[in-house]
């Protein structure tokens, strides 16, 4: 399937390609993940990706085709001018996901009668799009890394024609994936050890939803009440209940009653349906001390936390835990440190991005082969956008102390190491160590780098951990370390 | 498959369901859209949405069933407290893709499964969602119509039980698209007689951006560059090139040559890669007068379509239209009324709701039975947050003129058809017209609202032209027209 002495469209390639020798492979998903025995081959997908593509780029393609250009090597390049909102860094989503609509991407009868029926494209493209698979190469930053202005996030290298259809598909998963995960990571931030549940599934697309809850447990939330996401990616579901079930019953009691029955004495009841202090009393009556927790959903959340947990300590459930919900955000969250509060469940800022739903990220051709095979940089030159042409090596630049200090691009060219270097500052030497950002994904149309979750996750807190503290500041400012163009031997 | 008497659960029902006998039924879906012969049988869906579903309504099932109420007739409404960002209006959209989804909610074997391996309800919720088949009813806005606070959107009369799980996936649905058929509403409204073409797809959610397409279609965009958007919902399709076929070639010479060989002079040509002024010379003298038209990307759209404009006329291209891209919201859209611009192609703004990226509806118990049978208004009491019980009809006052004058909301039994009533007033008698609201999508479980998309577009011009003309003020401010509970006999 992926054999390219097969392709004949493999004929135009450069025979070189760049695979970053630092770079070690992910490790190849097991097909375990934590919850669910095989969470990839549940994936509820589809059956193709292919139409989920602007229509430009088979236009394009169809051009380029006739054109003879269409095989012409190619390196496009995924990454974002800035980081939206004053953010101090963003943080990568949905590589995972990107891998598998990859492998779903393919033009298939349906596919090929819409587009012969609407006039897309003509014969020969529809012809060329009936073989289409990919068989080039995709680096890109670890799913979960942290990464800044001009980041190289994604570097998918082939044909132009394999690569250019390929740009919508991938930016709207990285896009949307990405705004998620840096909002979660920024609130799981605030919330410091106090664990965050992603329950938005409401105020998002049904299907977004899904990538919502996976984002946001990659960056530290450690629950979500998306069943799909607990079913297609292993995300541990959570639920507690909605003020319809209290009003469903005749009483608060007979709801609590039928909850704590069913449910077991470490459910949450939702205790603001009439009055709060009158709930919990009956909430601890019914359950005892060994009550799990109560929710509050409305009202001043910190001086209610405040009152709520006296009074659970004084009917004796110093246990009981206190979940506070009602579109939190990182700002609220962190409003309420002081607050005797154990979880946040955090919905609408969440799969909304908290003020910026969408990453940003553009898909850009950046070098490719002229007509004798001749790699040549690209970039566009009018006012108002700033491209940097060629193949980007991306590093990141820490301290001896382990702190990031720079994102280092280079062009062109794999850079030396320069971990080993010593540098001399007022406070004495340092030494250096500079960490590859790009991992391989895909190696000749083959997916290599898929991962358990699990891997995202722990990358993302190791990200973190290992920015600056200024990182980790709620207000709008500058990204938390520079980018850096550098140019080494 | 929806026969009520083959249905254990349906012995509970109340025999009685509430039809308004004003809202006549929607035309049934004929099968053919305007681009595809049948769009809905092409419509890419997964094989269940049933999990697209909080934890919680499985587990609130699970304790209604265990204490007996699982069963009890109950009426659940979708509302928004507020317009969101200051809106004169909204504009429902999801409508015809909710019945979609609600076609497909089943718990088969894959999500029996998962529930059952993961505890998240036990063996005789398991046994009662393998049956699950929604047998009630659901009235709903008609798709494209314009909402108010507090507006009943939707309406779901069946068991609890029946109704509950559907709760996240109403929400999601409706909550998505109406933010963008809203956000898209203001931007043709701003755009007047201008066609927009929605280009959103890579900044949204894959599947996201599909319905973002569908949506924005409703609210009066002409087209979509999304290609699922074409094939599933038969909304016409438009592309024009990227900067990357640009820099696939060795010239802008080249790129615009291949581009009108292989698309025709009536293709749009990217002009701003290099030198706009250049390229614009460029395309005319390739493709001639009869260059369909030039795209603008970047700069400062106003004076630079104006030069684009002069140059194009003085070249003897006056037919050949300018495209303006470049994070366009409805402002922007405005802000160019006075330039020389033929459409605009709009997309981040587009596909996250220009600002408000969710609709903020929420899924409220209104109404159920109690013990004997008698149904019982009910609503959330505490601070914060106001509910008002009760099944609610619908009505749009409009004054003799035809102008909408109030949202007109009665609870708990179906208002006498004022249209017949003369009002005095300072200008004198005045005859009111009334117009339902509500028309009924779901009969005891059969699909009975499907429409074509033409259908949902057309109400929406209606709709909108009958507003007041505040409405269409796109400074923040309060709804155009106020929302008035009524009781009448």
């Amino acid at each position: 399937m992926h054999n390219r002495a097969l392709d004949p469209r493999c004929s135009r390639r450069s025979p070189t390609s760049h695979h970053p020798p630092h770079a070690t492979p992910s490790p190849v998903c097991a097909g375990s993940g934590p919850f669910v025995a095989q969470p990839h081959s549940l994936v509820v997908v589809s059956a193709t990706t292919a139409l989920l593509t602007d229509h430009y780029e088979l236009t394009m393609l169809q051009a380029a085709l006739a054109r003879g250009t269409a095989g012409r090597r190619s390196v496009f390049e995924v990454f974002a001018r800035r980081l939206p909102g004053g953010r101090r860094y963003g943080v990568v989503g949905g590589t995972g996901r990107l891998l598998d609509d990859l492998e779903s991407f393919r033009f298939d009868d349906d596919e090929l009668a819409f587009l012969e029926h609407n006039s897309v494209v003509g014969g020969p493209t529809l012809d060329w799009l009936s073989g289409y698979r990919f068989t080039g190469d995709v680096w890109g930053y670890g799913e979960g890394e942290a990464y800044f202005p001009n980041s190289p996030l994604l570097i998918v290298e082939s044909s132009f024609a394999e690569a250019v259809v390929l740009e919508t598909l991938v930016l709207s998963v990285l896009n949307f994936d990405s705004a998620v995960a840096t909002a979660a990571s920024r609130m799981t931030t605030a919330a410091g050890d106090r664990p965050c549940i992603e329950m938005g599934s409401r105020r998002a697309h049904e299907r977004a939803a899904v990538a919502a809850a996976r984002a946001a447990y990659i960056a530290g939330f450690t629950a979500t009440s998306n069943l799909e996401a607990g079913r297609s990616y292993g995300v541990p579901t959570r639920g507690t209940s909605a003020h319809s079930f209290t009003l469903l019953h005749d009483t608060e009691r007979d709801a609590f009653t039928a909850q704590v029955d069913s449910l077991g004495k470490g459910t949450t009841l939702l205790v603001d349906t009439y009055d709060v202090e009158e709930a919990v009393r009956l909430g601890v009556e019914i359950a005892g001390p060994e009550l799990g927790a109560v929710r509050l959903d409305s009202g001043d959340l910190l001086p209610q936390a405040k009152e709520v947990r006296a009074l659970l300590d004084s009917l004796g459930a110093r246990d009981t835990r206190i979940v506070v919900t009602s579109d939190l955000d990182e700002h609220a969250i962190a409003a309420l440190a002081a607050a005797p509060v154990d979880a946040y469940g955090v919905g609408t800022q969440l799969v909304t991005g908290a003020g910026s739903p969408t990453a940003g990220m553009v898909y850009k051709l950046v070098a490719r082969a002229d007509d004798d095979g001749t790699m040549v940089s690209v970039e566009k030159k009018s006012e108002g956008k700033i491209s940097h042409g060629g193949r980007k090596y991306a590093l990141r630049r820490r301290n001896a102390r382990g702190v990031a200090e720079a994102e280092v691009i280079c062009v062109g060219h794999e850079p030396v190491d320069a971990s080993a270097e010593v540098r001399s500052s007022a406070e004495g030497a340092e030494f250096l160590a500079e960490r590859p950002l790009l991992v391989p994904l895909v190696r000749d149309g083959e997916i290599v780098g898929r991962e358990p979750l699990a891997a995202a996750r722990e990358r993302h807190e190791r990200s973190r951990a290992e920015l600056p503290r200024t990182a980790l500041k709620l207000s709008r400012g500058e990204p938390a370390i520079p980018t850096r163009w550098e140019d080494r031997p």
